[in-house]
Protein backbone atom coordinates (compact mmCIF):
# COMPACT_ATOMS: atom_id res chain seq x y z
CA UNK A 1 0.00 0.00 0.00
CA UNK A 2 1.26 3.56 -1.08
CA UNK A 3 1.79 6.59 1.16
CA UNK A 4 -0.75 9.49 1.63
CA UNK A 5 0.17 12.77 1.65
CA UNK A 6 -2.36 13.34 4.19
CA UNK A 7 -5.49 11.97 6.47
CA UNK A 8 -5.61 8.77 8.65
CA UNK A 9 -4.34 5.44 8.63
CA UNK A 10 -6.67 2.92 10.96
CA UNK A 11 -3.98 0.47 11.27
CA UNK A 12 -4.22 -3.05 13.44
CA UNK A 13 -7.67 -3.53 12.56
CA UNK A 14 -8.48 -7.15 13.25
CA UNK A 15 -8.83 -9.31 9.88
CA UNK A 16 -11.44 -9.28 7.78
CA UNK A 17 -13.28 -6.12 9.63
CA UNK A 18 -12.47 -3.66 7.28
CA UNK A 19 -15.92 -3.92 5.66
CA UNK A 20 -17.20 -2.83 8.97
CA UNK A 21 -15.18 0.12 9.37
CA UNK A 22 -15.72 1.54 6.09
CA UNK A 23 -19.05 0.63 6.84
CA UNK A 24 -18.96 3.14 10.26
CA UNK A 25 -16.80 5.82 8.57
CA UNK A 26 -20.52 5.84 5.93
CA UNK A 27 -18.19 4.92 3.02
CA UNK A 28 -19.79 3.51 -0.10
CA UNK A 29 -21.27 4.17 -3.47
CA UNK A 30 -22.03 7.88 -2.16
CA UNK A 31 -18.40 9.06 -1.75
CA UNK A 32 -15.80 10.32 -3.47
CA UNK A 33 -13.16 10.12 -1.04
CA UNK A 34 -9.81 8.16 -1.85
CA UNK A 35 -9.56 4.88 0.62
CA UNK A 36 -6.89 1.89 -0.24
CA UNK A 37 -7.38 -1.16 2.23
CA UNK A 38 -5.83 -3.94 2.60
CA UNK A 39 -7.26 -7.18 4.08
CA UNK A 40 -5.56 -9.98 6.04
CA UNK A 41 -2.04 -9.28 5.41
CA UNK A 42 0.50 -10.67 8.12
CA UNK A 43 0.68 -9.25 11.03
CA UNK A 44 3.26 -9.86 14.06
CA UNK A 45 0.91 -8.87 16.76
CA UNK A 46 -2.90 -10.29 15.23
CA UNK A 47 -1.76 -13.04 12.56
CA UNK A 48 -2.91 -11.08 10.29
CA UNK A 49 -4.84 -7.71 10.37
CA UNK A 50 -6.59 -5.04 7.94
CA UNK A 51 -5.56 -1.67 7.46
CA UNK A 52 -7.47 1.44 6.26
CA UNK A 53 -6.15 4.20 4.58
CA UNK A 54 -8.59 7.79 3.94
CA UNK A 55 -7.01 10.66 1.92
CA UNK A 56 -7.27 14.26 3.47
CA UNK A 57 -9.81 13.12 6.23
CA UNK A 58 -9.26 12.95 9.72
CA UNK A 59 -11.37 10.74 11.78
CA UNK A 60 -13.83 12.47 14.80
CA UNK A 61 -13.70 10.75 18.46
CA UNK A 62 -17.53 9.99 17.73
CA UNK A 63 -15.99 7.85 14.83
CA UNK A 64 -12.92 6.66 16.83
CA UNK A 65 -15.55 5.09 19.97
CA UNK A 66 -17.34 3.49 17.12
CA UNK A 67 -14.47 1.34 15.51
CA UNK A 68 -13.02 0.67 18.87
CA UNK A 69 -15.81 -1.38 19.12
CA UNK A 70 -15.56 -3.35 16.59
CA UNK A 71 -11.82 -3.13 15.91
CA UNK A 72 -10.12 -3.13 19.49
CA UNK A 73 -6.80 -3.34 18.84
CA UNK A 74 -7.07 -0.88 16.60
CA UNK A 75 -4.54 2.21 16.40
CA UNK A 76 -5.34 5.30 14.66
CA UNK A 77 -2.75 7.06 12.64
CA UNK A 78 -2.94 10.99 11.80
CA UNK A 79 -0.87 11.96 8.45
CA UNK A 80 0.39 15.28 7.96
CA UNK A 81 2.86 16.30 4.84
CA UNK A 82 3.49 12.33 4.17
CA UNK A 83 4.52 12.24 8.49
CA UNK A 84 3.13 10.22 11.20
CA UNK A 85 1.53 13.42 13.17
CA UNK A 86 -0.28 12.12 15.90
CA UNK A 87 -0.73 8.13 16.72
CA UNK A 88 -3.22 6.74 18.91
CA UNK A 89 -4.20 3.34 20.24
CA UNK A 90 -8.57 3.32 20.10
CA UNK A 91 -9.79 3.18 23.55
CA UNK A 92 -13.88 1.32 24.00
CA UNK A 93 -15.54 4.43 25.50
CA UNK A 94 -18.14 3.62 28.41
CA UNK A 95 -20.68 4.20 26.82
CA UNK A 96 -21.98 5.29 23.18
CA UNK A 97 -24.57 7.70 22.15
CA UNK A 98 -26.15 7.90 18.93
CA UNK A 99 -24.34 5.99 16.81
CA UNK A 100 -26.05 2.59 17.15
CA UNK A 101 -29.69 1.85 16.96
CA UNK A 102 -31.35 -0.86 19.57
CA UNK A 103 -32.67 -3.78 17.60
CA UNK A 104 -35.72 -3.89 19.74
CA UNK A 105 -38.73 -2.46 17.90
CA UNK A 106 -40.37 -1.28 21.13
CA UNK A 107 -37.24 0.49 22.91
CA UNK A 108 -38.02 3.75 23.59
CA UNK A 109 -35.17 5.44 21.54
CA UNK A 110 -36.55 3.75 18.26
CA UNK A 111 -40.14 5.06 18.84
CA UNK A 112 -39.57 8.26 16.97
CA UNK A 113 -39.63 9.68 20.44
CA UNK A 114 -36.52 12.04 20.68
CA UNK A 115 -34.07 9.99 22.63
CA UNK A 116 -31.18 9.36 21.69
CA UNK A 117 -29.77 5.91 21.37
CA UNK A 118 -27.48 4.88 24.41
CA UNK A 119 -25.19 1.99 24.75
CA UNK A 120 -23.27 0.93 27.75
CA UNK A 121 -20.09 -1.22 26.21
CA UNK A 122 -19.47 -4.37 27.83
CA UNK A 123 -16.56 -6.60 27.14
CA UNK A 124 -17.76 -8.91 24.59
CA UNK A 125 -21.01 -6.26 22.91
CA UNK A 126 -23.00 -2.92 24.06
CA UNK A 127 -26.20 -3.08 26.40
CA UNK A 128 -29.14 -0.78 25.36
CA UNK A 129 -29.31 1.30 28.59
CA UNK A 130 -33.22 2.21 28.09
CA UNK A 131 -34.35 -1.72 27.33
CA UNK A 132 -31.27 -3.44 28.53
CA UNK A 133 -31.44 -5.60 24.70
CA UNK A 134 -27.81 -6.60 24.52
CA UNK A 135 -25.84 -6.45 20.93
CA UNK A 136 -23.13 -9.30 20.73
CA UNK A 137 -22.46 -9.57 17.00
CA UNK A 138 -22.64 -7.92 13.88
CA UNK A 139 -22.31 -4.50 15.64
CA UNK A 140 -22.06 -3.22 12.55
CA UNK A 141 -25.62 -3.70 11.22
CA UNK A 142 -26.77 -1.97 13.86
CA UNK A 143 -24.86 1.97 12.86
CA UNK A 144 -26.80 4.33 12.68
CA UNK A 145 -25.09 7.28 11.61
CA UNK B 1 -1.07 -1.16 -4.84
CA UNK B 2 0.75 -3.67 -4.93
CA UNK B 3 0.94 -6.93 -7.71
CA UNK B 4 -0.62 -10.41 -6.59
CA UNK B 5 1.24 -13.66 -7.71
CA UNK B 6 -2.15 -15.17 -8.64
CA UNK B 7 -5.86 -14.70 -8.30
CA UNK B 8 -8.01 -11.45 -10.01
CA UNK B 9 -7.87 -8.06 -10.48
CA UNK B 10 -11.16 -6.15 -10.83
CA UNK B 11 -10.32 -3.00 -12.45
CA UNK B 12 -12.84 -0.16 -13.78
CA UNK B 13 -15.40 -0.54 -11.10
CA UNK B 14 -16.93 2.43 -10.81
CA UNK B 15 -16.29 4.93 -7.96
CA UNK B 16 -16.98 3.84 -4.83
CA UNK B 17 -18.59 0.85 -5.39
CA UNK B 18 -15.77 -1.39 -4.57
CA UNK B 19 -17.48 -2.42 -1.21
CA UNK B 20 -20.62 -3.79 -3.12
CA UNK B 21 -17.94 -6.02 -4.99
CA UNK B 22 -16.75 -7.23 -1.45
CA UNK B 23 -20.28 -7.99 -0.69
CA UNK B 24 -20.93 -9.65 -4.18
CA UNK B 25 -18.17 -12.00 -3.72
CA UNK B 26 -18.90 -12.42 0.12
CA UNK B 27 -15.86 -10.79 1.80
CA UNK B 28 -16.27 -9.72 4.82
CA UNK B 29 -15.25 -10.68 8.72
CA UNK B 30 -15.17 -14.65 8.21
CA UNK B 31 -12.81 -14.25 4.73
CA UNK B 32 -9.30 -14.83 5.26
CA UNK B 33 -8.36 -14.50 1.65
CA UNK B 34 -5.80 -11.23 1.27
CA UNK B 35 -7.84 -8.37 -0.55
CA UNK B 36 -6.76 -4.87 -1.44
CA UNK B 37 -8.85 -2.36 -2.62
CA UNK B 38 -8.30 1.12 -4.09
CA UNK B 39 -11.43 3.27 -3.98
CA UNK B 40 -11.18 6.51 -6.15
CA UNK B 41 -8.62 6.28 -8.00
CA UNK B 42 -7.94 8.64 -10.92
CA UNK B 43 -8.94 6.95 -14.39
CA UNK B 44 -8.82 8.19 -17.65
CA UNK B 45 -11.87 6.31 -18.37
CA UNK B 46 -13.96 6.70 -15.78
CA UNK B 47 -12.92 9.97 -14.01
CA UNK B 48 -12.40 7.92 -11.11
CA UNK B 49 -12.75 4.04 -10.33
CA UNK B 50 -12.12 1.59 -7.70
CA UNK B 51 -10.14 -1.38 -8.15
CA UNK B 52 -10.17 -4.98 -6.06
CA UNK B 53 -7.13 -7.15 -5.78
CA UNK B 54 -7.95 -11.05 -4.49
CA UNK B 55 -5.10 -13.22 -4.01
CA UNK B 56 -5.21 -16.79 -5.11
CA UNK B 57 -8.81 -16.84 -6.26
CA UNK B 58 -10.08 -16.93 -9.69
CA UNK B 59 -14.03 -15.83 -10.18
CA UNK B 60 -16.80 -17.99 -11.35
CA UNK B 61 -18.87 -16.92 -13.90
CA UNK B 62 -22.10 -16.51 -12.26
CA UNK B 63 -20.11 -13.98 -9.63
CA UNK B 64 -19.17 -11.70 -12.42
CA UNK B 65 -22.40 -11.85 -13.40
CA UNK B 66 -23.73 -10.18 -10.41
CA UNK B 67 -20.21 -8.09 -10.25
CA UNK B 68 -21.47 -6.84 -14.00
CA UNK B 69 -24.80 -5.80 -12.34
CA UNK B 70 -23.02 -3.14 -10.23
CA UNK B 71 -20.18 -2.73 -12.26
CA UNK B 72 -20.33 -3.04 -16.04
CA UNK B 73 -17.78 -1.11 -17.60
CA UNK B 74 -15.38 -3.47 -14.82
CA UNK B 75 -12.16 -5.52 -16.06
CA UNK B 76 -11.31 -9.18 -15.02
CA UNK B 77 -7.83 -9.38 -15.01
CA UNK B 78 -6.46 -13.28 -14.61
CA UNK B 79 -3.14 -13.31 -12.63
CA UNK B 80 -0.94 -16.12 -12.92
CA UNK B 81 2.79 -15.86 -12.33
CA UNK B 82 2.59 -12.61 -11.38
CA UNK B 83 1.50 -12.12 -15.56
CA UNK B 84 -1.73 -11.41 -16.92
CA UNK B 85 -3.56 -15.07 -17.79
CA UNK B 86 -6.97 -13.50 -19.26
CA UNK B 87 -8.54 -10.12 -19.47
CA UNK B 88 -12.20 -9.82 -19.83
CA UNK B 89 -14.41 -7.08 -19.70
CA UNK B 90 -17.89 -8.69 -18.11
CA UNK B 91 -20.84 -8.67 -20.11
CA UNK B 92 -23.94 -7.83 -18.69
CA UNK B 93 -26.03 -11.80 -18.56
CA UNK B 94 -30.03 -11.70 -19.94
CA UNK B 95 -30.75 -13.26 -17.04
CA UNK B 96 -29.41 -14.06 -13.35
CA UNK B 97 -30.59 -16.99 -11.57
CA UNK B 98 -30.14 -17.79 -7.49
CA UNK B 99 -28.10 -14.76 -6.95
CA UNK B 100 -30.59 -12.09 -5.66
CA UNK B 101 -33.73 -12.51 -3.31
CA UNK B 102 -36.62 -10.86 -4.88
CA UNK B 103 -37.76 -8.02 -1.80
CA UNK B 104 -41.48 -9.22 -2.68
CA UNK B 105 -42.29 -11.33 0.41
CA UNK B 106 -45.19 -13.21 -1.68
CA UNK B 107 -42.93 -13.87 -4.44
CA UNK B 108 -43.13 -17.82 -5.05
CA UNK B 109 -39.20 -17.44 -4.99
CA UNK B 110 -39.23 -16.25 -1.16
CA UNK B 111 -41.87 -18.13 0.32
CA UNK B 112 -39.92 -21.09 1.10
CA UNK B 113 -41.30 -22.61 -2.09
CA UNK B 114 -37.94 -24.92 -4.11
CA UNK B 115 -38.04 -22.60 -7.14
CA UNK B 116 -34.25 -20.22 -7.59
CA UNK B 117 -34.49 -16.78 -8.27
CA UNK B 118 -34.72 -15.24 -11.42
CA UNK B 119 -34.64 -11.80 -12.66
CA UNK B 120 -34.12 -10.59 -16.13
CA UNK B 121 -31.35 -7.97 -16.90
CA UNK B 122 -32.46 -4.29 -17.43
CA UNK B 123 -31.19 -1.40 -18.84
CA UNK B 124 -31.24 -0.17 -15.18
CA UNK B 125 -31.94 -2.68 -13.06
CA UNK B 126 -33.61 -6.11 -12.69
CA UNK B 127 -36.74 -7.77 -12.93
CA UNK B 128 -38.51 -10.83 -11.33
CA UNK B 129 -39.84 -12.56 -14.19
CA UNK B 130 -42.20 -14.43 -11.51
CA UNK B 131 -43.78 -11.16 -9.93
CA UNK B 132 -42.59 -8.56 -12.06
CA UNK B 133 -41.19 -6.80 -9.16
CA UNK B 134 -38.30 -4.33 -10.29
CA UNK B 135 -34.99 -3.31 -8.20
CA UNK B 136 -33.16 -0.63 -9.58
CA UNK B 137 -31.34 0.54 -6.58
CA UNK B 138 -28.96 -1.12 -4.15
CA UNK B 139 -28.43 -3.94 -5.75
CA UNK B 140 -26.06 -5.26 -3.28
CA UNK B 141 -28.50 -5.22 -1.17
CA UNK B 142 -30.62 -8.17 -2.45
CA UNK B 143 -27.53 -10.34 -2.28
CA UNK B 144 -28.45 -14.05 -1.50
CA UNK B 145 -25.13 -15.98 -2.19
Amino acid sequence: MSKIESGTVIDHIAGGHAPDVLAILGIDSSTDEVVSVGMNVPSDRLGRKDVVKIEGRELSQDEVDVISLIAPAASINIIRGFAVAEKNRVERPDFVEGVLSCPNRNCISTEGEPVASRFAVLDDGVRCVYCETIVREQLADHISV
